[in-house]
Order: C-alpha cells, then sequence, then structure tokens
C-alpha cells in the first residue's frame, strides 16, 4: 500500500504480480460530513465483522493530503483497538492531490488488500462533494452518514448524497434531533430524484440508526449491508458496477500517465504556455493541443 | 457560460475568440460546509462589491451535480435580491462530473466572464474536500467559511482547510460558541503546518466574523479580500498563481481530450478490457498502455 501511496515505479510490476491472486473482496464506502461520527462507526463496523471471523480493511483516503499529510492520524487513534488485531489492517491513504489521484490509488490498494486474503475492505473518506461521490464509485456498498445538528434537509440534498448512498446511517441516534433527520431523509428518499442513478433501480435505500460508540444497531447496519450485496450479485448490478469501476480506473491511470509523458516531451515549452494562456494570449484549447501533438511517438522520443 | 457546461463542440472556437479580450478578474472562492452559510455569506459580499460599482459574477460549482442536476437552486432564491440588477450574473453549473470536470470547466467559464467585463468573480463551491481544494487552485483569493456548531477543531484540521485558506470567515458570529471556534481556529493557525502552502509564504490568513444575513463583519471581509489582492501583486504571487492555474487547466483539458480520443479509437475493446480488469484477469497499467497506444495517429486515424 505503501508502494501506491508513493506512487513507486515498482507498481505496474506489483499490479502485474496480482493478476489472477484478487477474489473480490467486498468493499463497503463510509462518507459523510465532518463530524457525524464516521471513524467511530468504521471502528464499530470493524468489530461486527471480526466477530464473524472476516479479515478487514480500513482505507481512510484523505484527498484534501497534498496539503496536511496525515491529518488523519487522529482517526487510527480512535481506531486502536484494532491494532494488535492482526486480521485487522488500517491504513490512512493520502490521494497526493495528482490528477485523479483517488481515482487510480485507491483501487490498486484494494487489489493489494484483496489479494492479500481480506475479505471486506471498508473505505472511509474525509469530507463530502467529490470525494464522496468518487467514493461511491470506488465502493460496491456506500453507507452515508449523517448526524443530528449538522445542517438542514435541504442542505443534505445540496451535498448530493441521496443519489450516490445505498444504505443510509443516522448516527448518534440517541441524541436530540435524531427523529427529524430520519423523517427528513425518508421523505426525500420517497419523493423519487429526477434524474435516477442507474445502480439504485431495484434497491431502496435503508436508513438504519445507530449509536457507533455503544456500538447499538450496528447488527441492523451490517445486516442492511449484507442485503444489498446480496441484492448486488442478485440483481447482476455487481458485475456491471465492477466493470464500471475498472473503466474508470483504468482511464484515470491512463489520464494520469499521458500528461506525465507529455510533460516530459514539452520539456520547458510548458512554463511559455503557461505564461501564455495565464495572461490570456492564448487559448486553452490550442495549448491543450500542443500536449497531445507532444507525446506523439515522433516527436517525443 | 452553457456552452461551458455542455462542453459544446464550439467551445474551442469561443475560447480562442476571447484571446486579447481578457483583462483578469478578480476571482474569490468561497469554500466551507454544508449549513455554515455560505450562500448567503455569497449573497452579502455581492452587495458590498456593488456598493463599489464593481460587476459581479457568481459561479456556483456543484461537483455533485452528475448525479442530482439543480440542486443548488436554492442558492439562486437565496440570491434573489440581485437577480433584476444587470450587472451580477450568477449562474448554478455542475461540473459533469467528467474526468477532471471543474478542473477545466470553471476556468472557462470564469475566462468568460472575465471577457464580458466583470470585475469581480466569486467561486461558490458545494462541499469540503477534494472540491474545496480545486477551488482554491482555481481562485485568487480562497475564504475559507466556518460557524459554530459544525464540528471540532480537530475536523477542521481533517479537511484540510488551513492550508487553503487565504482568508478565514467565522460566520454566524452572533451564536454561541462563535468565540471558541475563533480561538480553535486562531490556535491551529499559529502552529505551523508541518508542509507550508507554497502561496502561504508571508501571508498570515486573518480570521473575519461575519454574520452574514445582517450584513455584519462584511467592509471588514471586503477589506481583508482587498488587502490579499494587493498583497497577491506587491509579493509576485498573483503571476505565479495564475501560471500555475492556466497549466492545471490545460493538463485537465488536454487529459480529458486524450481519453475521449482513445476511448473512440479503442471502441468495443473498451469493454472487455473493463471486464478482464474487474475480474483480476488484466492488470490495470497493461490496459492503460492500450489506452496511451489507442491514440498514436497511426492506429487512429
Amino acid at each position: 500500500v505503501s508502494l501506491v501511496e508513493n506512487a513507486s515505479p515498482q507498481l505496474p510490476d506489483v499490479m502485474a504480480a496480482l493478476v489472477g491472486h484478487t477474489t473480490g473482496a467486498r468493499t463497503v464506502g463510509v462518507t459523510g460530513a465532518p463530524g457525524v461520527g464516521k471513524s467511530t462507526l468504521v471502528g464499530a463496523l470493524v468489530s461486527s465483522f471480526r466477530r464473524r471471523r472476516a479479515r478487514v480493511g480500513v482505507l481512510a483516503v484523505d484527498p484534501t493530503s497534498p496539503f496536511s499529510g496525515g491529518a488523519v492520524l487522529g482517526d487510527r487513534v480512535r481506531m486502536q483497538e484494532h491494532a494488535l488485531d492482526p486480521d485487522v489492517f488500517i491504513r490512512s491513504m493520502a490521494s497526493r492531490g495528482h490528477l485523479g489521484g483517488l481515482a487510480w490509488a485507491t483501487p490498486q490498494a484494494l487489489r493489494v488488500l484483496d489479494a492479500a486474503g481480506f475479505d471486506v475492505v471498508l473505505i472511509e473518506t474525509v469530507g463530502v462533494g467529490q470525494s464522496e461521490v468518487e467514493v461511491a464509485g470506488l465502493a460496491d456498498t456506500t453507507l452515508v452518514t449523517l448526524a443530528p445538528g449538522m445542517g438542514d434537509g435541504i442542505q443534505a440534498a445540496k451535498a448530493g448524497i441521496l443519489e450516490v448512498g445505498d444504505v443510509f446511517v443516522v448516527n448518534k441516534a440517541d441524541r436530540e434531533g435524531a427523529n427529524q433527520v430520519v423523517r427528513d431523509l425518508s421523505a426525500m428518499l420517497r419523493s423519487a430524484p429526477t434524474v435516477p442513478a442507474p445502480d439504485s433501480f431495484g434497491w431502496t435505500p435503508p436508513v438504519v440508526r445507530t449509536v457507533a460508540h455503544r456500538a447499538e444497531g450496528l447488527d441492523a447496519l451490517v445486516g442492511a449491508i449484507d442485503e444489498h450485496a446480496d441484492w448486488l450479485v442478485s440483481s447482476g448490478r455487481l458485475a456491471d458496477r465492477r466493470r464500471k469501476q475498472a473503466l474508470d480506473e483504468v482511464e484515470a491511470l491512463a489520464a494520469a500517465q499521458f500528461v506525465e509523458q507529455a510533460r516530459v516531451a514539452l520539456g520547458a515549452d510548458r512554463e511559455e504556455l503557461a505564461e501564455r494562456v495565464a495572461t490570456g494570449r492564448l487559448d486553452p484549447y490550442t495549448a491543450a493541443d500542443r500536449y497531445l501533438a507532444a507525446r506523439r511517438p515522433t516527436e517525443s522520443v
């Protein structure tokens, strides 16, 4: 996983070596705004999956880490109870801020954990918005976590969470306002979205209440995750989802490699292009054409 | 702007036509978690800039819109007071969910508004995390907005906001807990980040209190934005930042066009590649190589 995070030059060899050694581990994404208790929930889920003897991996993906390396350390502290369990692997992973970093690095880390024999991999993301949508694209089952007192229903809808959630979790369900969050959420889920996500066809996302730090509601939550996993298989959606995931990964990787090759080929011309576009003397499409031309083998070799 | 949002085939011609017609409008990014009052703050900022007769554009960028088109409509309702002002342009913009959509489409919309004579463009983003960091890369000055009761200090640090903010706004400053937010934030800003962002050298981000719906603190906020704009020019950072922005835009655009060309060249082979990678029979690097090979002119024409 360190090789993945550091974009090691050996990565292509590692990935090639893993061919035929993956078994298709289940992946569960856990998203939600800061403060809803995602890390505590992930810790409780690890305990639940461990009770049925599954080997569990946790990837805490922090898309902002190019700026603030190591910021998710606090989460790992909260998951200390699992630190000595050899069948639990917990890792915070920065996505480097490179073009599509989250999109190509996370699936590679998943592949490593899968090949290493982990049955379930939980992907926890920091923040909402783009990263939430991306994680939903990486996981088989996406949990969207909410909590009382974190902003009203309109705000929730704004963040686009309704369409990416396979299971909704109202955490801190012992707090004031929890019933209101469940009601608002259920009402929004009933009013059909104008553009339904293809994967949501035939699956009605349940709303589960939890108090993660006391492990309350965890059985119901794991039950809902299992039900979704069964539905993915029986509906044929799992294969669709994974083909889509693979295509996204490959295209993000190809795009990143293309830009890298073009940068090398352009050399110092990049600075001049940037200067001319920045000062309004060149349009971005003409500049992009230079990138596209630069890595043609006849010119770049 | 509609042409940009819809990725119109005429876009390259439009961008080429704008060459020489931009004057370098000031751009101010407004970020923060859902519920902190970003839209109200943006509305108040529009009023403030209008009082000095600046023409103001607002781009509300919603990175999640591929799923929930039109979700930010609520924001536009809140900015109704400016709806009839011909010198204010307000537009919600989806980033389409395409590879690097936010990265290449937003600068193009900015360029259109700049050429149309807008002096200041406010970029409001929905959500935190990746989109926040991306908006910080697009704007000259980035405001990070917080509010009491939206999660503790550790959560704020987790979201990586400290490093992207040029000016911090504690909105809803009349509410309980505002002083604590200001104290926590100031303490975190004082403890130097382990990896300082290059642009933050020589600039200490101020913390400004506002009650946006009553326009309280807006003069101080606009003053802080002006000060940062002056510093950008005097320190030479503005030119650096804009070269960096231009390079990011061009590379995101080139990458998107590369993938598009490769998709066309690969045709039905894409599905087979996806299937083989998804089932662990092919590694993603070998698959990516097919993309890189596919658009070589000799093979793709």
